[in-house]
């Protein structure tokens, strides 16, 4: 099988060269093949997402993304919006058909302390957000600032709707069973349509699932006075960028947090935390979310469940034995690299 | 001066009351009328926003409103979208010209254990949220679904985000003299225009403010993991209807959290607290949110500091003596609305 990899921008060409070595120590068969996206990519073609890059797409059966983006005042963030990194990204969604992000928030026994929340909320937190990738206002086609007007419609379809509805299903079958769906269905006829049609889905094919609607603010104070309650969760682009972000933080620890895009082909692999321009370069950042996507790759990506579970294991020993500096340890980026290739069993 | 109380559904007319009395108390040469609101205004008369309160309103020197709103599976929510009470709301603060929504989040020294964020972090947290109010997605007129597709637009224009700004710069001025405004430029071209135009105006006319700009994901994790960075935060309208309910819990009792929408004309005073049917007419309520809402409406709409003062003390000794069962008391709304009317000084 083969795997592309897009390390990116900032600490993304690190923390996805310490992922591809594990990739490669447990699946040695795998071929990786490295192209560009992102800031780095338009300063050398010219195109965030070039044609290049996606040319190789067609070939692969999973990508591992790094990080894409600069600091905010780098000069891509005052290029015409199509050449920015994050068109980069979103484009790069598009073309690989990913319309659910899903995007697992789990506090580990004994790190309860590393939460923001106090450890009683934070205990036995297991969420599973899945996030609508490929529609809703973040893929309007008539967007457009006209003078002192500017305009973006959040728009969805049935199909967009259910597709990542069955996700979330499917999902929840293998979990405790219950999906939150989240809208704002008081305020908006495009929410309206989302909570007809999860319900409708559920009704009519998922019936030993628990489906309840939430509205979004609600959602936003549950998630963090109560993030017990909550199994999967479902929810539209803009809001799950802002719940998905949200959640990441009750672990307290975003350098460990990874995440899957699926859909019709190859999925797409890569931690949530941004492209730490500040850091980039010298060799300390932690590659755990990087190496984390990973094993998701080899889990839903490649099929290997064992493989996934290896790394998730060694991964787990190696945060403990050699925490990284975003996590109060003294851990570079090689050495907590070498610590989880150690601990692969 | 004239006060036109709008007590809604659900706890509303109880804390309301309560509202009432403290304000009668403190400002005796102010007349109180009350008038329909909500799901109960539309049982009555049709129309969740009915004419005649409509008319009261062209006398009114300030508004005071309750809670509007039944349970998820009140029959209210079936109802075509515009007869919903949620409807009612949405259309009194049009006809009152309320733009600027300004909601405070204060954790007061002592109470640090009431929130669900470690202490350390609670500790000091002083923000106030400024949220646009009548414009955005909320306000859209192309509003559709259509077969199998919804949509809904979200549009600002340059004046409208001026003039939404110029109240959060002028409250920074009032207190620590920087704001954050809080957009997704990354992704949105009315992001776009919003970052600029405060940008603009900021440049233009409050030099003496610190202005940065950051994306909605990122400040819905750094109001968790850090919220003491905040002092004012800007926003619009969706995305302050996220914010300003995710920050609302930081101090641990949504029971207390009052708001000021100011605009044109009367300003309207409300909790930010739902309608609670679960508890209704039982009198268990909390009347504080509503008490303090009572407090913000002597300061901003009827320019009475000292008694706005005399009443933010007399509930904040009354918190103490007297705690509701929300916050873990025993107190009922009678007994802790008599605490809070001799406590006045
Ligand atoms: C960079 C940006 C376009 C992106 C998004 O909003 O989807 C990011 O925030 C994310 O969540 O992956
Ligand atoms: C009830 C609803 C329409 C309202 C809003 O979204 O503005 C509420 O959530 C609020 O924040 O006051």
């Amino acid at each position: 099988p083969k795997v592309i990899t897009l390390p990116g921008d900032g600490i993304g060409p690190e923390i996805t060269a310490a992922a591809a070595q594990v990739l490669r120590e447990v699946a040695p068969d795998v071929t990786l093949e490295e192209h560009a996206l992102g800031g780095g990519a338009y300063d050398v073609y010219g195109d965030p997402f070039p044609q290049r890059t996606r040319d190789a797409l067609s070939e692969a059966d999973a990508v591992l993304l790094g990080t894409v983006g600069g600091a905010q005042d780098s000069p891509w963030n005052k290029l015409p919006r199509p050449q920015r990194p994050e068109s980069g990204l979103l484009a790069l969604r598009k073309a690989l058909g990913c319309y659910a992000n899903l995007r697992p928030v789990r506090v580990q026994p004994g790190l309860e302390h590393l939460s923001p929340l106090k450890p009683e909320l934070a205990r036995g937190v297991d969420i599973l957000i899945v996030r609508e990738l490929l529609g809703g206002i973040y893929f309007d086609q008539d967007r457009k600032i006209e003078g002192d007007a500017a305009y973006n419609t959040m728009r969805y379809t049935t199909p967009e709707v259910e597709r990542v509805a069955r996700v979330a299903f499917w999902a929840a079958e293998q979990r405790r069973g219950r999906v939150t769906s989240v809208d704002k269905a008081n305020v908006l006829e495009v929410s309206e349509l989302w909570r007809r049609d999860v319900q409708a889905l559920r009704d009519r094919s998922y019936r030993g699932i628990h489906l309840n609607h939430e509205y979004v603010d609600s959602v936003a104070m549950l998630i963090v006075s109560n993030p017990s309650r909550y199994d999967v969760i479902l929810t539209e682009n803009l809001f799950g960028d802002i719940l998905s972000d949200l959640a990441a933080v009750i672990p307290g620890s975003l350098g460990v947090m990874p995440s899957a895009s699926l859909g019709d082909g190859a999925g797409l692999f890569e931690p949530i935390h941004g492209s730490a321009p500040d850091i980039a370069g010298q060799g300390v950042a932690n590659p755990a979310a990087a190496i984390l996507s990973a094993a998701m790759l080899l889990r839903h990506g490649l099929k290997r469940p064992d493989a996934a579970n290896q790394v998730d294991r060694a991964v787990a020993f190696a945060l403990r034995s050699h925490p990284t500096r975003d996590l109060g340890g003294q851990a570079d980026t090689g050495t907590f690299t070498r610590a989880v290739l150690e601990a692969l069993d």
